[in-house]
């Protein structure tokens, strides 16, 4: 039993209040090297490794001045047990015997301990400096010897998980400044967890998921025991499950050679190392022990530092690398800045986590304002569930190809999207890999209905004479996007991206309406109607709206504006005649995403469907953006208030996770392809077709956002997410000078910024100095041309949302000072 | 300690040799519920909840005539441990007890054990059969009480994995024997593991993944001390993470309240059983804690009976579930026969494991020969790799958007393919997400490297008019395929898959060229010249090879058939002129997949090439099927003997378990998209563009298939995979009177059947039935009309190939005959 020196005490109890909002994770500083000390169990040796690493550190022959950092976030049995003071008394004899001209100097403070152990328990205290240092502290201690969590839970200290990490965070920095000067290799620091990789911490969080954020890289204190190998094997997996980099595996021998298994299932990649077998005797305080486990320490030592420089050295490499072999889409590689390739370490939640160099190197947290293209929805715990989702799924499934057959994760799919965003009128499921694929594929079904319908086709046989009996065009809507394989982008309007210098095959094969747009600007909602319509019979109707619910209104459909609508569809349709026919409508309802995050009117896209559906036309739905919640709801068909007989749905699909992308049909589409010829079915495919790691993301997914366990955003019955973007800065940032209009809806909040001539348009790059300061500020962002957006999760916390609203607010005030 | 009655005794030792090849995985019966019961240390009471099951099967008072059979794969410390006499000891005691009117007949058999048991130790023996029954079985055992793997090492009795399998599946059919005409809910068969998840087995391999090819579902014992919360979850995920479905977690009660955090970590999904506390005084033989724990045990049968049925009923409808709301991609629905779709249960290594019903129902294994429709390569042990890869990637990056950033896994997979496939020539790595998109990318970087070369663009600027001043078409291959979007499909020559019956929009935008085809016919290698070309110039040269290596040899550069090829080729391009330019050539280098698995002569494919490189045509290989050994080589490019301006990869790019393309190219073509406007960079992408899951899966099949320590058919100096299909037997095939052709190239082996008239092409059913016979033989084969082939992975060893190639002769005897 340990017991506690009186005198030299000192107490900085400063306790958080566990109301304490979200916040931004902080920074892991890189200017020395920290690592965290698991153990394959509880009672394995942690303590015992730490203080071996602070003696390889401190005390070997080579060391002239060195510093250790010991941190104990989590300490419970205190004051009885306290891993910090062993270290620290530790060192002290070890100091004295075996480098006596060494001056060690040590501190030791514990920052918050329970009122139990208050109540009972004198604290501890700190001594001075000197040229080599050993700093230990204990940040949260609790006296009865349980998890942290049934201790927080009898004897208060409750603590947020957000609120260790900025404690941790804290010491981090405070390595940083009493490391200042140091070599890096002078300082190690290491932190030093409670019980086993997945014990829980106070808040209950599981140990390996509560410290993820930081990423630290980790050191496993493994099981030499009879049991041991199966032990040290599942933490090492529950680690990297979390996307932990494991860099050795230390054990005590207890002569049933595991580290033969240990080794062979890390394929020589991760070192493991065997420390002699501790001594039940303890008469020498172990003594003897750490000088017979000193070489081994010491090689450990060595092992943490390279993985330490090789990771700097990785990190500092990677944009130069990139630069030279990378060819990144949409990007013009010549107007890259110099530091303009942001280097990614890992992602967790709605964060990045970014290399950066500030006063020293860090590893920072960024908000992922892109939703990594549109794509993304986890927030943390359900990042960590999709990973242990995806090993399972890997693990059962590999890939299994397609056609006749089924398996699980394809079938609870399709059913899941049947029951949702196909609710009423899909019954067929048609799996491919992205958005433009889904398209290509909708493409072929609308134009087999509309040949079907239109007795275009009658007959089918092997047809290889490629006679083209009609020519099939699409109606589809100016500033639209609905990929970049060729048949996708016939289907748009002539833009930026179809010209010959991009595409030298299309042609346009479309009928392309110029749609009204809704946006919001000097706080009021507005509808710009474009040149065409019918404007006089409008009578002087209003088209200001004072709220977006208004605009989404099912009443409108008894305005004039209907009617004006109505004519001009009807007007353009037939005008166009001739040997073309109008095969299939393809739109993206309410919002077009790339054309500019331009808002449709939803009253224009419900008479565009009805016009067509009059006409035996296929519509098709583009909701590969709008998809599962992205607007809020989890199909954007609900905002316009009808259904399409073909959808296409990619991107948060998966939750943001993989690629998968999915055409769902009416049956009546499906039936146009049934007959006795195989030549009659659907010729299209992809190798990967209904992959099992997709569709088993897609289930997961489908059930996370739209339950209100998991999802705090979700509002009545599941059908809607609450508001995330506050209204009343919306409306100040829609009044701002240096805004031309503001688009919000669901988890998209859109800005154009006023620019003229060639500062408008997608090749511009007028946004950059305002987007790199708010890179600064922790918030990626990518524009479109003077475009610019905030894109969040269906999960994600309107105080996150705030605090983004906030920051861009303020960094429109000094971007609109630069300009003028 | 446990002793060992003497009397009743029998022994039954056939061990097997370790040289046995390595057998097909036999099946898993479904007529009766099966378990695994696993624990998360060793020690954690897994014989005593294995007795608790059987005591909860055969002694509660509804119980008239049941059967459970305990089956303990691997025992060490034995005979004085034996968990199997255990189990048979104490329901023999509780039956005593608590239903003396029931007879229980018991038996008990100890199949295998190692020598040192043999010369010091009785063995024992068995009873008879009464209406309610307990079999104990031992399968193999050794005296130390240390981890299997050890014990055999040290006292012989080793034993090879698929032998414990066999052993294993043998019992299984004694379960479905001795079971016959019992209810299915009346026997219970659970199979104790020894140790923890992932303690090794005899052979070394972690017993997680020795029993992974049966997937039975399991139990898992946790732990209830100190640290058991994070030891039960580590061990829940070891297993999850090899696709194991845990039906429910008990865990032996030590006050500390695991079960809270265990429960909300399952989020209710598993259920989470606590144990009373075992008697520390075993005076009463633990007789009244397992009374105690009686409720506990049937709720926990229960639970494995529901999960049974489930299962169950979930295999016999899911076909059904499919055909109503899955749409298959080249399927025509009205043509799957009944019975005709396959549930895919998983699948380990190179086998599917599907739901068939036999005498009984059960999940059996079948050779993808499909290679998962030619995307897959990794055997049991990289798959397991892959999926421990897939969960760290996605736990450490979820998704990240690419432009302008960078990443390890796409930075490490970038180089590994400028310094493999693209070796020599590549410089940039465009990433995507199909061979489809892929292909798209590569048409629009030729056609700009066209264009620059050839002056038809100069400048650029915002081009939004679409005026074309050339029409571009590409040089490409009759039969060819390149994916199904409309860019893709514009490069092949008009087939099935381009009408109007399924795409409106084709035109075939290509100069499309007849090339000479290669095969073997009659025990030897032919060249097809089709017509067109100058036979004249021949002289007589022989087109027949005794070889294969003989075709592709440099030297036939010399030959006469050389200059035909080339003024064939130019004698067409001059034909060609006018206001349209041939802006690329695009072909599959050796074998054309999709059209028919022809090989074409490499000696055309090379003067092709030097053909377009004289005239500055930029040089597209479609290497999506041929990429990475699947031609025995890591690039096709290597048995042509030239190399692209840019080609494509995809399918086995990733091993087959995630959908991800690349494009590479050279820095020339790289350079054709640099300027100073955003709007001459290449505008084309996807938003999983380079997704980690999909780099860090490439990076390690990349490693995996070319290091000879993962893939032992890595031949000399890691560029060529060894023979896999042996030379005599298919000859023999080749001259079997139903065939037309075969071509066996690497991890190929197609063959064409011998067929006329409707028979022939990709619309024919003609190889149905004999498809149908190899799937009842355990292949499973999906043809390209009349064409079949045989498709294995890099790692598939040739005794496999030549297991199925032996197959597929017998059946083609019965095929024929069938025929005639």
């Amino acid at each position: 039993m340990f017991r506690f020196p009186s005198g030299l005490l000192y107490c900085r109890l400063h306790r958080r209040k566990l109301s304490t909002t979200p916040s931004r994770p902080p920074s892991l500083p890189l200017s020395h090297p920290i690592y965290l000390i698991w153990g394959s169990n509880t009672g394995v040796g942690k303590t015992l490794v730490s203080a071996g690493i602070a003696a390889a550190s401190l005390l070997s022959s080579a060391t002239t001045s060195s510093q250790f950092h010991y941190l104990k976030p989590l300490q419970t049995g205190f004051p009885a047990d306290s891993d910090s003071r062993f270290v620290l008394n530790k060192l002290r004899q070890l100091s004295v015997l075996r480098n006596p001209s060494v001056h060690l100097s040590t501190s030791h403070r514990v920052l918050n301990v329970s009122p139990a152990v208050l109540e009972t328990n004198p604290l501890v205290g700190e001594e001075g400096r000197g040229p080599s240092e050993l700093h230990c502290k204990t940040l949260y201690a609790w006296e009865e010897a349980v998890s942290p969590h049934l201790a927080a839970e009898r004897e208060g200290l409750a603590v947020k998980d957000s609120v260790v990490l900025e404690t941790l965070g804290e010491c981090f920095e405070e390595v940083v400044e009493r490391g200042a000067g140091r070599e890096r290799s002078d300082v190690l620091c290491v932190v030093e967890t409670a019980g086993g990789v997945a014990s829980p911490g106070p808040s209950g969080t599981l140990q390996c998921d509560l410290y993820r954020p930081f990423r630290i890289p980790a050191v496993l204190v493994g099981d030499g025991r009879l049991g041991g190998i199966s032990g040290t094997i599942s933490a090492y997996e529950s680690l990297t499950l979390r996307g932990y980099d494991v860099v050795a595996v230390a054990f005590e021998d207890h002569g049933l050679l595991n580290e033969g298994p240990l080794m062979s299932y890390m394929r020589n990649k991760v070192p493991v190392l065997v420390l002699p077998p501790i001594p039940r005797d303890l008469s020498n305080d172990l003594i003897e022990w750490f000088e017979n486990s000193h070489h081994i320490f010491s090689n450990l030592k060595e092992i943490m530092l390279s993985a330490y420089f090789e990771r700097i050295k990785k990190l500092q490499d990677m944009p130069r690398e990139a630069r030279d072999i990378i060819w990144w889409p949409f990007t013009q590689h010549q107007l890259v800045p110099d530091g303009g390739v942001t280097v990614i370490d890992s992602r967790c939640g709605e964060n990045f986590s970014i290399f950066k160099v500030q006063k020293t190197e860090v590893i920072a947290p960024q908000f992922d304002a892109c939703a990594s293209w549109w794509t993304q929805g986890p927030d943390a715990i359900m990042q960590a569930e999709l990973a242990r989702e995806m090993g399972y799924t890997a693990a059962r499934f590999g890939h299994v190809m397609f056609p006749e057959n089924v398996h699980e994760p394809a079938l609870n799919c399709a059913e899941l999207l049947l029951q949702g965003v196909g609710k009423g009128w899909a019954s067929r499921t048609y799996f491919s890999d992205n958005g433009s694929t889904a398209i290509e594929i909708a493409l072929k079904m609308a134009f087999r209905k509309f040949s079907v319908d239109h007795g275009i086709i009658v007959d089918c046989h092997e047809d290889t004479t490629n006679e083209r009996p009609t020519e099939l065009m699409v109606l589809a809507l100016q500033r639209s996007y609905h990929g970049d394989t060729l048949g996708a982008m016939e289907a748009q309007a002539p833009s930026s991206y179809t010209g010959f210098l991009q595409q030298p095959w299309y042609t346009g094969r479309g009928l392309f309406l110029d749609p009204p747009s809704v946006f919001m600007h000097n706080n009021t909602w507005n509808i710009s109607i474009p040149e065409g319509y019918n404007w006089e019979n409008l009578k002087g109707e209003s088209i200001a709206f004072s709220s977006c619910d208004e605009v989404f209104h099912k009443g409108r459909d008894k305005s004039e504006l209907a009617t004006v609508y109505s004519s001009y569809i009807s007007e353009v349709l037939s005008r166009f005649k001739g040997s073309k026919n109008v095969g299939a409508l393809i739109m993206e309802p309410v919002i077009q995403g790339a054309g500019g995050m331009h808002m449709v009117d939803p009253l224009f896209q419900r008479v565009l469907v009805n016009e067509c559906r009059s006409r035996k036309i296929p519509v098709i739905f583009d909701e590969v953006f709008t998809g599962f919640w992205r607007l809020g709801v989890e199909t954007a068909a609900e905002l316009i208030h009808c259904v399409p007989d073909i959808a296409c749905f990619g991107k948060l699909l998966t939750g943001g996770i993989i690629p998968l992308a999915v055409t769902l049909a009416t049956s009546a589409v499906f039936d146009s392809f049934i007959g006795d010829s195989k030549l009659k079915a659907l010729l299209h495919g992809h190798s990967y077709s209904a992959h099992a790691m997709g569709c088993a993301a897609a289930v997961k997914s489908i059930q996370w956002f739209k339950d209100p366990c998991s999802n705090p955003n979700i509002t009545s019955e599941g059908r809607l997410l609450r508001e995330l973007w506050d209204d009343k800065m919306v409306r100040r940032i829609s009044s701002h000078p240096a805004i031309q209009r503001v688009v919000t809806l669901g988890t998209l909040c859109a800005v154009e910024l006023k620019a003229e001539g060639t500062s408008a348009g997608y090749g511009s790059l007028y946004a950059r100095p305002l987007l790199e300061k708010l890179r600064e500020d922790g918030i990626y962002m990518r524009p479109l041309g003077n475009v610019i957006y905030l894109l969040c999760g269906p999960c994600t916390s309107p105080e996150v949302c705030n605090k983004l609203l906030a920051k861009l607010h303020r960094q429109l005030d000094e971007f609109d000072g630069y300009k003028n």
